[in-house]
C-alpha cells in the first residue's frame, strides 16, 4: 500500500492529497489508487510468467466498469459468479476468452447469457448445474467449456479461516466424487470438461494450503489423464492475502515460489482468481468526524460512513486500519498495525449513524486524538467494501474516486435521495 | 401471520395464491400484506388507546413508500433515523407533527432539512448533537422540540437480547447525566428539551425489561418536574417482539396492559417507535429453488434469494420459517416452528448463490421433500429484510409487490442490469 503516504502530516493517495477530493466530492466516499490495481496485478502476472498463466480477477471484490476496463486493458481475465458481473465484463470491454464463471446457483438465464457471450470456462459446482448446462448448450445447439470445481479437502483445522474448500460445504464436488463425474460427463458433445477448478475459501495466510490442495488436485489430474481425459488447465481460485496490516500476508511472490515449482512441465494452463489481493489495498473509505461523545468510561467518535457503506466488521469482524488522514508529525503512522503505540494516542470506538449496535468499524481502537470535522481514512477498503454496500436506514451509496497520479476521476456519482425511490411507483 | 395460509396446499397472501405473483413478476421477489401491515398497526393504536398516544412506525424496518403512504393515512406518525427517511416521509405525504428523529450521526445538512420540515421531535443522542441543533435552529431563526435519549440502563444479564439500551453503547446519554443535560440547556430558546426517548434495542420478547425502563424514567421525569422542568412526553421506543415463530413474543395488548397502567394520569404523551412488530409478518420472501444437491452427507436447497436479498440469518443468526409455497396435503404446516415434526420432512441447509459460506437462510432445516423449480416462502421477512439489501456480487435488487385481498401492485421495480450501472461513468 505505498501509494497512500503521509506527505507533512496530510494523507496523498498516490500523488493527490485526500483532502483535495473530500473538496470537492465531500465525505463518505470511497477512493481507489488506479496504480496500486495495476501494480497488484501486474506483480501476479509476472510471479507466474514461466507458467502459461491468465490472472482472472474477481469482480465481486470491487466491481466499477471503470476498474474493470484499466485491468483489462493490462491483460485481466474475470472471474465472475453472476449475470450481474458478466454484464460488467461486457460493458468493459473484457475478453470473452478470459473469463470464468464460478457460483452454485445459475439460473437459465445467466447460463444463456454466458453462453451467447462465448465465456471461456463454466465453473461447474454440482452434476445438477453440469445436466442444466449441457441441456441448454444443446437446445442453443452450441457447446461450452466446463472446469469441474472439487473441493481438496484441506483440512481447516490446520488451517485457520479455510471455509469453502472443504467437504459439506454447498461449493464444488468432493474430490472422491470427481472422477465419477468424468466418467459420466466427459463424452459430452455440448460441454467439454476440460479443467479443474478449486478455490480455498480464504488461504489464512500461509501458502502451505494452497501447496496441499494442488497436491491432491494433481493426483487427481494424473489419475483423470490415465484414464484418457483431457485435462487442459487448472484454475487454483483466489483467497490470497491482502495487506490488511502491515507485513500481513506472503506476497504473490511468495505464493508462486511454492506453487510454480508445482505446476511445472505438467502441461497445464493456469488460472488464477485473486480479488482481494488485487482489490483491498487499493482503495480507502474517506469519512467525516460528526461527532466525538463520551459514553460513560468509553469514547464514540461518530463517523459520516456505516455498515451499510462498509460491513466487514459488523460482518466478519474484520480489522481495518483507521487513521486521521491529516495529522501532527508526531502521530503520522510508519506502518499499519492492529495495535499502535505513540504517546497520546485515546481509544475510541468508531461508528457509524446507523441505529444498531452492530453499526461499527472499530472497537477500542488507539487513535490520534479527534474532533468534530476531522477526515478519518479506513484503509484496505477496496475489497468487499463498495461492493456489499446497502441503502439500510435509507442512506444513499457513496461516490467512487479513481486517482491516477496527481489526478482523479469521479467513477460513481453518490446516490440521491431521488434514487433512493426511483422504483418506487 | 394470519393473512398468510395455506388453502387447498397452496400458500395464499390475503385472497392471492403466491405462485400467481411469480407468474408475472418472477422470482425472488418480496410480497407484502397490506392489511397485515394495518392490522397490526391498528392493534397498537387501539391497545394504548386510554393514552394520549402516537404510534411512529420506524421507517428503518420496511420503507417503501407506498407502504408509508398508506400507514400514514391510518394515523400513523414516523420514527425516522436519516434525511433519507425523512425525504420518504415527506413523499408519502406524512404528518410532520408525528414525526420524531432519532440517530446518533445527524449532519448538518440532515438536521437542516429536518427543521425545515418542522418534525416534532429531534431524538437527541448527546451533548454535542444538542448544541449543533442549538446552533442550526438559531442560525436559521426558528425553534425546534427535542427529547433526550436516555440510557435507562435494564440489566443485560436479566434480560437476554437487550443491547442498545445500556450502558457503555453509542446511543443517548446516561441515566445520571440527564439531570444535567436539562440544568444546562432547558433555558435554551432555540432548542425546547421536552421530551424524554428510550430505546431498548430488542425488548427479548417479554415485557419485564419495557416495565423496568419505564419505571426507572418516571423517577427522572419526577425529578426534572420538581426542578421545574417542563416535560410533555415519554417515547418507549420500539423492539416490541414479532411473531418469527407461532406464539413468540407477547401481542400489542400484552405490552400495553403491562405499560398502560404505569403511565396512567402521568400527564405525559406516548410515542411508540415500532418497527419489526408491524412489518416482519406483513411480508415474505419467495424464491424458486434452481437446484438440490446431495454434498456429502449434507443436503443443500440452493435458491435465487441470497445473502444481498436477506441478511438476517448471515449477519444476525436469525431464525426465518421455509416453507414450499405448494405442497401435498399432509405437509401442510399448522404452525410455524423452529422444529417442525412430520413424517417424510428432510433436512436442508437453504443457501442462495453468491460465492460465500456466510450465504444461508437455513440451516439444517427440516422441510418437505424438494426440487428444482419449487418456490419457497421464508415467512416473517417484511421487516429489515429489503431494508438491507445491497448489490453483493452484481445481483439486481428484488422487487417489492403489495397485496390488498385478490389483487396486488408492484410497488418497486425489479432493479435492472443497466440500473447497477447508471451511476458509473
Ligand atoms: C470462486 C471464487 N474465486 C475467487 C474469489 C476471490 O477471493 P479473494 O478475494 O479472497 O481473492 C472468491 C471469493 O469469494 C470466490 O468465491
Ligand atoms: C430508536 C429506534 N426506534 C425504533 C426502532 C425499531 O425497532 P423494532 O423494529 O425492533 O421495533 C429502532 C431499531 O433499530 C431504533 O433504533
Amino acid at each position: 500500500m505505498d501509494r497512500f503516504n503521509y506527505k507533512n502530516g496530510e494523507l496523498h493517495i498516490e500523488q493527490l492529497p485526500a483532502l483535495k477530493i473530500i473538496e470537492e466530492v465531500g465525505t463518505a466516499c470511497y477512493v481507489y489508487s488506479k496504480n496500486t490495481f495495476l501494480d497488484h496485478l501486474h506483480k501476479i502476472q509476472n510471479a507466474y510468467a514461466q507458467l502459461d498463466t491468465t490472472v482472472c480477477y474477481s469482480i465481486k471484490a470491487c466491481s466499477n466498469i471503470n476498474i474493470l476496463k484499466f485491468l483489462s486493458d493490462s491483460g485481466s481475465g474475470f472471474d465472475i459468479v453472476s449475470g450481474g458481473e458478466l454484464f460488467r465484463a461486457v460493458k468493459a470491454g473484457a475478453d470473452m476468452k478470459k473469463i470464468v464463471y464460478a457460483g452454485v446457483g445459475k439460473t437459465d438465464e445467466e447460463i444463456k447469457q454466458a453462453l451467447d457471450a462465448g465465456i471461456e470456462y463454466f465453473n461447474i459446482e454440482s452434476e445438477q448445474e453440469l445436466e442444466n448446462l449441457i441441456r441448454l448448450s444443446s437446445e442453443k445447439g452450441c457447446s461450452a467449456k466446463a472446469a469441474l470445481r472439487v473441493n481438496p479437502d484441506v483440512d481447516p483445522k490446520t488451517h485457520a479461516y479455510i471455509t469453502t474448500g472443504k467437504k459439506e460445504s454447498k461449493f464444488g464436488v468432493d474430490i472422491e466424487r470427481a472422477e465419477k463425474v468424468f466418467d459420466t460427463y466427459s463424452g459430452n458433445p455440448s460441454v467439454k470438461l476440460r479443467a479443474i477448478h478449486i478455490h480455498l475459501g480464504s488461504g489464512g495466510n500461509t501458502v502451505d494450503p494452497y501447496v496441499e490442495a494442488i497436491e491432491k488436485i494433481l493426483g487427481l489430474i494424473d489419475t483423470l489423464r490415465s484414464k484418457g481425459y483431457e485435462i487442459e488447465a487448472l484454475d487454483i481460485g483466489g483467497g490470497y492475502g491482502a495487506d490488511y496490516v502491515t507485513g500481513y500476508g506472503p506476497s504473490a511472490k511468495q505464493y508462486a515460489e511454492a506453487i510454480v515449482p508445482l505446476l511445472k512441465d505438467k502441461n497445464l494452463k493456469l488460472i488464477l482468481e485473486p480479488g482481494k489481493s488485487i482489490a483491498a489495498n487499493a482503495g480507502i473509505l474517506l469519512s467525516e468526524v460528526q461527532y466525538v461523545k463520551q459514553g460513560g468510561s468509553k469514547k464514540f467518535a461518530i463517523v459520516d460512513a456505516a455498515m451499510n457503506d462498509m460491513i466487514r466488521p459488523s460482518l466478519y469482524d474484520a480489522f481495518h486500519f483507521i487513521w486521521p488522514v491529516k495529522t501532527d508529525a508526531s502521530f503520522v503512522p510508519k506502518h499499519r498495525n492492529e495495535n499502535m503505540q505513540m504517546e497520546g494516542l485515546e481509544k475510541y470506538d468508531v461508528v457509524g449513524p446507523i441505529c444498531e449496535g452492530s453499526d461499527f468499524l472499530a472497537k477500542e481502537r488507539l487513535l490520534p486524538p479527534l474532533k468534530r470535522g476531522d477526515v478519518i481514512g479506513l484503509f484496505t477498503a477496496g475489497a468487499y467494501g463498495f461492493t456489499m454496500a446497502s441503502n439500510y436506514n435509507s442512506r444513499p451509496m457513496l461516490p467512487e474516486v479513481l486517482v491516477d497520479g496527481d489526478d482523479y476521476t469521479i467513477i460513481r456519482k453518490r446516490q440521491t435521495y431521488d434514487d433512493l425511490i426511483s422504483l418506487e411507483q
